[in-house]
């Protein structure tokens, strides 16, 4: 039996869910947590590398004691507390929000059918002090015609396509992918959210469609480029990659429904 | 004349925008960036005294020379790019989002003729990084009916009422004020937002307002219990202060337009 985590992390002061390099990791922080709360070691394992910065509203991992199998009894802790149990293990910019079981089988990676990603603009001259960190930052406000635009690129997104042009590095080589729902929306004054579900993401895959979509607001690109960029496969005809920190996991999702508990 | 500024700020490491305790007030980081920004020494006037830890999301300040008139044209300046020159000399947590010029006699307190507070509560039994130190933790969901009560009882808060059982202290003669709004929302799964605004607002007032709807919210008092408060003027008969950190000073209007300025 393995524990599935739904956590939710500000990614700013880690270098990812993740990582080899130097710099705090998210996996690290939960793998002492979970040590703790379930009093031996125990293994984390993420549905998703995020980068440095990247931040998370449903991440899923699942936790194992180290050792391998120990039968069904080894958390005696019921799923809807063990987000109270984990939270004097935790700091302040991270949170288990509910926790359920699931059978040793089950990989939050692998099992995973869609992820929902959201990447945040702040559209105003001015720098907030309550979305630093937390969304990429537009100087220029987008108009309601560049907002038109960009729901139109959105949307030439959504389909079955070849996300090459829209991948970093080239380790990848099955590059097609389904992006199941892709649009933008003024969520506030001065607050845009774009929004993009897939059955899986290349590495930068949302950031560099932000970017894209931040060039055609900007009308350095258009909205019926879209799908000559997807045909070309060359990552130099898409935008830049959108940094880090405007970047959210939301939500992922699995063939079988998981039960989420937390009282 | 006096430059006006809009001001956003987390109040999280202030201890008010004006104190005369130890440590940072935002009144302080404020005249010493302006004395940078205009080359002189500055004296900078709130609009209200806000407590430790409350935030602001459109205070109104004024800024003019400390060493008294020094004609219309100290301020070279224009108010479109004031927010950019402020931009350097301030901490991440606090913002200029506008400015506008105003003549001499302005007084950004006395002359505000309305101002909105809003009081955020995040109802999970989880607490959420994104939103500590910004939202009241509510551990309970706030049922529909939980707030459809909260509701009614909002409603009962307008009107022009003596609200001495509103208020912490006795300083305050008269404490007679003008609720013209007040309203409780869901904005999100697990927030809600009780936004009022009134003529003025006594000290604590609308913490000790909060509080009330969230004894409210748990069913300890009653939306009909509302009147017989206000007519008691006991302080101890309303709900308990809500901490600062839920509570955002939002908007403050006078009686003639301001023209803001921001590119």
């Amino acid at each position: 039996m393995k524990v599935l985590l739904k956590v939710q992390y500000m990614g700013t002061a880690y270098c990812g869910f993740q990582c080899q390099k130097n710099g705090a990791s998210i996996q690290e922080v939960l793998t002492r947590a979970a040590g703790r709360v379930f009093g031996m070691p125990c293994s984390v394992t993420g549905c998703s590398r995020t980068d440095a910065g990247v931040h998370a509203l449903g991440y899923v991992c699942a936790v194992a004691p180290a050792d391998g199998a120990r039968g069904a009894d080894w958390c005696t802790v019921p799923p809807g507390k063990i987000h109270r149990a984990f939270a004097p293990h935790l700091p302040p910019d991270i949170s288990v929000c509910a926790a359920a079981f699931a059978p040793d089988f089950f990989h939050p990676r692998y099992d995973a059918v869609e992820k929902e990603y959201i990447y945040q603009i702040w559209d105003a001259p001015w720098e907030t002090p309550f979305f630093r960190d937390r969304s990429y930052h537009s100087v220029r406000r987008i108009s309601p015609e560049g907002l038109s635009q960009m729901q139109a690129a959105a949307a030439a997104y959504i389909g079955r396509h070849d996300f090459r042009a829209f991948m970093a590095g080239s380790a990848e080589r099955d590059t097609v992918r389904t992006v199941t729902r892709a649009q933008v929306r003024r969520e506030d004054e001065h607050m845009l959210a774009f929004s993009v579900s897939a059955d899986g993401f290349l590495y930068n895959m949302v950031r560099i469609m932000a970017g894209t979509l931040l060039e055609v607001a900007a009308g350095r690109m258009m909205a019926e480029d879209i799908p000559m960029i997807l045909e070309m496969r060359d990552r130099s005809r898409a935008g830049f990659t959108a940094p880090p920190h405007g970047l959210y996991l939301r939500e992922v999702r699995y063939p079988e429904e998981i039960l989420w508990q937390c009282e």
